[in-house]
């Protein structure tokens, strides 16, 4: 549940820049409210509204059209893009974790970090303090410069509890869904517990984290006699591994293998058929090749896993696909 | 089937321009190919190829992301649109079109005007010989800025049929599919004789047009009680009509009614699941409304529907939806 749309704020931004057309961009959980805002805005700020209505998934796909204003709902910038004529409004949820965190603590080892998706990062700080009454030693780590607060985690991004990893015992991550928290276990090798609010539940991560490895371990041993590879790029602005896509293009080249470069705004599994290669590797988002495997007609796999079928990644140092913030586009 | 891709003529171009990465753009029919003529290109032109893998369905839809060209295969281009570093290479149709010329003769007037889609139009000059030589009196007529050759048409303009419209009785129009002659029948209100080499088969776009009207009429009538339209706009640099867009937006609000504009690059069916509104006005690609429309929740409908919707426009004066050259972008 939202909390506030920050009307208030965004007529306020629309009036100091005499904005004639703003472009709303919203998260897909989020369109259903989009009518009700546009016109909101367009009433009270005497503005022409645009919904952006391309699918919309993270700060790194901003749509390319902004007006004279881009009011992006639900995701927090990404410091090192560009962030001109944006305005991020975050959309934090209002739902209550204290009874969740009272039933997580005997769970809880001495020693753990939080983290949280976007829209529980504000519920980071009085988690700290109620886990420290507990007795509870917390750390909260820094991402790097495609993370905007402490503690904050991407489904691309680990940096935050990967820099204190080392000090813990354990992660305990506030949010929805298992993608978050698996990455984190992965990028880690740490136990996650995860607090969802939503579902009001908690619970761990390791059973899920074993199935997806067997199921990669299956994807990738398949792909042993491929002989040719689609590599996928992504034309968002915080997707777009040109020079990753070139190092995995190589490495298929030097295996004496066929790679072809395929680019794309909207990776969906029509617009990949009656292409004549064996696999696709993905360096766009990461989630596609771990969350939407099975709507592929032929094997998606991450630039790692890449690595592993050409045998330049041992399987025991099997990692998930991240994008660092600064040099994401090298 | 497809006589030439002009490979030579394209590895001639990316050693004079001294091009690194090179945009493959292909229709949807012809991405089959898209790996081959990318392993020929990058084999014989030592060059960086990318093929460009969104869907793409006109030369209104040029991919961002050039390289250092862009090759953009099966369509003329759009001699208003700016076209550096982009070489179009049509690629025409090789299947003979005389044995059903021939036929044609019996079900042919004395003047007619012929018209193709862009595949064929280096079949429109031997075509006009052929029908003068059996005492058919021919036009040709000129496209606006938008058509590259005269007699050529697009789904979205038939400014070359409508130029001679008034000299002549009939129009013989040589390509595939129905969407074409549909448009030209709908905007010269001559009957349209379909030479398809396809389908090896010469047929009247007659009962077509009536059935499309008797649907676009029930669709319209449907929308009478509607209070909330979508407008949707494309983002393709060939059609985006954000003028035509307000001005639809005006009448709607005119009327009483609410209106919000929806920017879209590939406009989709399950991109507008979830939107509060009763009816979308599409300002895009005129054929998703036509074409398409079936598989849409929401009704579609095109700008001149609209009108007939909201009163602006009798019935009477039905028009299927155009995008002309210039001023397109108005």
């Amino acid at each position: 549940m939202i909390t506030d749309w920050e009307i208030q704020g965004i007529l306020d931004e629309i009036k100091r820049r005499e904005c004639k057309t703003v472009v709303l961009q919203l998260p897909e959980g989020l369109k259903r409210e989009a009518v009700r805002v546009a016109k909101e805005l367009e009433e009270k700020g005497d503005v022409q509204v645009v919904v952006s209505a391309d699918p919309c998934y993270g700060a790194c796909d901003l749509v390319d059209f902004k007006g004279d204003l881009l009011v992006h709902f639900g995701h927090a910038p990404m410091p090192y893009l560009p962030d001109e004529d944006i305005l991020f409004v975050e959309l934090s949820s209002n739902l209550d974790i204290f009874p969740l965190l009272e039933k997580a603590l005997t769970k809880l080892k001495k020693n753990v970090a939080i983290t949280a998706a976007i829209q529980y990062v504000p519920a980071i700080s009085p988690a700290k303090q109620f886990l420290e009454k507990n007795g509870i030693k917390v750390h909260i780590g820094e991402g790097d410069s495609r993370i905007a607060y402490p503690g904050q985690v991407l489904g691309c991004n680990f940096s935050a509890p990967r820099a204190v990893a080392k000090n813990v015992e354990q992660i305990l991550h506030i949010g929805e869904g298992n993608f978050h928290p698996l990455g984190i276990a992965m990028a880690t090798g740490k136990d996650v517990l995860i607090v969802d609010p939503e579902k009001n539940e908690i619970r761990d991560v390791g059973e899920l984290k074993e199935s997806i490895l067997r199921q990669r371990h299956a994807i990738i041993s398949e792909l042993e006699g491929a002989s040719t590879f689609g590599i996928l790029i992504s034309s968002k602005i915080g997707q777009n591994r040109f020079g990753l896509a070139a190092k995995v293009k190589d490495l298929v080249e030097k295996k004496g293998k066929k790679a072809v470069m395929f680019l794309l705004d909207n990776l969906s599994p029509e617009y990949l058929v009656g292409y004549d290669v064996d696999a696709f590797v993905s360096v766009a988002c990461p989630r596609i090749a771990i969350d939407d495997f099975a709507v592929y007609k032929k094997p998606v796999i991450t630039p790692t896993e890449a690595e592993i079928v050409l045998g330049a990644r041992k399987w025991e140092d099997y990692a998930f696909d991240e994008i660092p913030g600064s040099g994401s586009q090298a």
